[in-house]
C-alpha cells in the first residue's frame, strides 16, 4: 500500500434545523493522508463500517439548541462509532491487520490515538457487529435486561419498540435466559419478523391495538415480570397495571419527553401505586454510567451469538455517499435492526 | 394468682361506616377466664400494651367493603398487635414471666398458641417498643430505608410524613448511617420536635410551604440521594425533580390512592424521565412480603436504641376503655409517634 492515500470524509457544512438531512448539511470532502504519518501512540485505520445512530442528528444542531452532548463543529468531519482495520501503527498495543473499533472521524481513513481504540475478537461474529449487538446499543440492552431486569427462567417479559436495535437484543437476551417474551412494534411486518425470524413468543402492533391495557391483558394473562421500556408514557402506565409480585421495570428511553424544560407537559403516570402493591422496582439507566460492565457484557453476548442464541439484523447502505440517506431512514422508522454504512463496496 | 380471673375484651358490635368510632361500634364485654385452662401448646397471657394502628378501622368495615384484609367478625373481640406477660404455659418454648408479642385478641387476658408468639428481649428497651420501632412499623421503616435505600455516610435523605410512627424511625435510621436528613410534616410543632428532639438536620411544614419544588430546592441545594415516600402524588413529583445520580426512592405508602378502581383519578406523575437521567431506582414494598428480615432488622434497631442513636415517642392512653378515643386520635393526625393503649393503669 502506498504511503499517501486519497481520503474522503463526511463534513458538517451547515447546522440541522429540521426536515431531512441533505448534502446542504453533510458533504464529502476529498483530502490526502500519509498513512505512515502516525505520531508516537497513533495508528492509521482504514475504516470499514460506520454506525448510523439517531443521536447523530442531535449533534448536527447548533450548539445553543443542545443540552446533553458536545455538538459537531462546522466545517469539520463528523464523528461516529467506526470499525476499521489498522494499516500502520506507532502504538505498542496494535499491529497492522488488527480490527479495531472506536468513536472517531467518519472518513475512509483516520489517524487515531491507539489508546482510544478497542481491538476486536472477530472469530465468531462479523466485525460490524461491534457497532450493534457488541457495541453501545448492545451494552444498553444488556444493562437494562440482564443487569437491572435480572431475568429468570419462566418469567414473563415485555419489550416495547422491540424491533429497534436495542429492543431486538433485549428481547433475545430474555429469550436466552429462558423467559417468555412479547414485544410491541409499529407495523405488521415487524410483528411477523419478530415472531418468525427472532423467535419471540409473540408481538403486537401498538398502532392497530390501541387499547394497550387490553392488549397486555391478552398477551400477558399471568402478568409481567420484566418490562424493558423504550417509550414511556401511556405504554408504561399500561404495563404498570400488569406487574406481577417483585416485577422489574428497566427505563431505557422516553425520547418523546427529552426536553426537561417542558416536563409539565409530559404524560402523567397515574398508577405508580402498582409499584407498592407488587413490591416492584423501576430503574433508569444511562449507558455512559456503566462502561465498567463492557467486558462482562461483551463476553456474554458474544457467547450467545456463537451458540446461535442471538441473531441480529443490519440495514447496510454502501459508501460514504449514502450517509444522509441512511440517517434519514433511521428517523422514518421503516428499518429493522441496526443502520450502518459500509465504507467500501465489498 | 387465682386460676379464675375476671377478663374484659373489646368487641365489635356494629360495622364502621364513617365518622368517629364510638361505643356503638366497640364495647367492653366482661367474661371470666381460667388461666390454668391452657390446652397443649397454649399459653395464658396477661396483656399490657395494645397497638392502635390505622388499619384497625378498615378491618371494622363490613367485609363487602374491604379489598386487602380479612375483616373482624361481629360480636367477636377485635385483634391487634399486643405485648403481654405469660401467666401460665403449656408450651415448651415459653415460661411464666416471659414477655411476649403477637397479633391476637384485644383484652386483659388471652389464651394464645405459644408458637404464634415471639419472646421479647427487654434488657435495653421498653417492652411496648415491640409494638412500634421493634414491631411491624419498625420493620417497615427499616426495609424502606436500610434494605432498599441503602444509605451511605454523607448522603442526603428526604422523608415525607416524618413525624409518623414509620417516618420518625426511617429518618433516624438514616441519621444513624451518617446521612443528612430533612423531613416534611403537617405542623410547626412537628417541625420543632423533629429538629430539637429527634435530631433531624431540618424539617418543613408542607401545609405552609406549598411550593414543594421550591422547598426541596431550599432544603436540598445539592439534591436528594434517598427519598422515603409515605405520601406519593405531588410530593413524589417534586422529589423526582431533585434526584442526584444513582438516587433511590422507597415507596412506603400512598394511602390517598388506595382504591385501585379509581386509579385513573389519581395524581399523574409527569417527570419519571428523571429516573432515567439520574440512573435512579424507585422501589415499592409491603412489609408482609419481607418477614424473613425480621430478626436482622430487630437486632440492628435494638442496637441503635441501646446506643441512644434512635429515640422514640409513644402516645399512650390508659385502659381498654380508651381504645375508641385512641383510634380516633390516630385519624385526626395530631399525635407524634406510635399510638398505644396501656391495658392496666401503672
Amino acid at each position: 500500500m502506498e504511503s499517501i492515500v486519497k481520503n474522503r470524509e463526511v463534513v458538517l457544512v451547515s447546522y440541522f434545523e429540521g426536515g431531512p438531512v441533505t448534502e446542504h448539511h453533510l458533504t464529502i470532502r476529498e483530502t490526502q493522508m500519509d498513512i505512515n504519518g502516525c505520531k508516537e501512540g497513533e495508528v492509521a485505520v482504514q475504516n470499514l463500517w460506520i454506525a448510523v445512530d439517531p443521536y447523530i442528528r442531535w449533534l448536527m444542531e447548533s450548539p445553543d439548541r443542545s443540552i446533553y452532548f458536545q455538538n459537531y463543529e462546522l466545517n469539520q468531519p463528523i464523528t461516529s462509532d467506526v470499525v476499521g482495520k489498522v494499516v500502520a501503527s506507532a502504538y505498542l498495543g496494535l499491529e497492522v491487520g488488527d480490527m479495531v473499533t472506536g468513536i472517531y472521524q467518519v472518513s475512509e481513513y483516520s489517524i487515531v490515538a491507539g489508546s482510544s481504540l478497542k481491538k476486536l475478537d472477530t472469530r465468531f461474529v462479523k466485525p460490524s457487529y461491534y457497532l450493534g449487538p457488541l457495541g453501545m446499543g448492545g451494552l444498553t440492552a444488556w444493562l437494562g435486561m440482564v443487569l437491572i431486569g435480572n431475568p429468570k427462567p419462566g418469567e414473563e417479559v415485555f419489550v416495547s419498540a422491540a424491533a429497534g436495535a436495542v429492543g431486538l437484543l433485549a428481547a433475545q437476551l430474555a429469550k436466552s435466559k429462558g423467559c417468555r417474551v412479547v414485544g410491541s412494534v409499529g407495523s405488521e411486518e415487524k410483528v411477523k419478523v419478530l415472531r418468525e425470524e427472532f423467535g419471540l413468543d409473540d408481538a403486537f402492533n401498538y398502532k392497530s391495538e390501541t387499547d394497550w391495557n387490553a392488549a397486555l391483558s391478552k398477551y400477558f394473562p399471568r402478568g409481567i415480570d420484566i418490562y424493558f421500556d423504550n417509550v414511556g408514557g401511556g405504554m408504561l402506565e399500561a404495563a404498570l397495571n400488569h406487574m406481577k409480585m417483585n416485577a422489574r421495570i428497566s427505563l431505557c428511553g422516553m425520547i418523546s419527553q427529552y426536553n426537561m424544560k417542558d416536563w409539565k407537559e409530559s404524560y402523567g403516570v397515574k398508577n405508580l401505586m402498582n409499584l407498592l402493591l407488587k413490591c416492584a422496582k423501576m430503574q433508569g439507566f444511562l449507558v455512559t454510567e456503566y462502561w465498567n460492565y463492557r467486558d462482562e457484557f461483551m463476553e456474554e453476548v458474544r457467547g450467545y451469538m456463537k451458540e446461535g442464541k442471538i441473531k441480529y439484523r443490519e440495514d447496510v447502505k454502501q459508501g460514504l455517499d449514502s450517509f444522509c440517506e441512511a440517517l434519514n431512514a433511521v428517523y422514518s422508522g421503516g428499518n429493522i435492526g441496526k443502520a450502518i454504512v459500509q465504507v467500501r463496496h465489498p
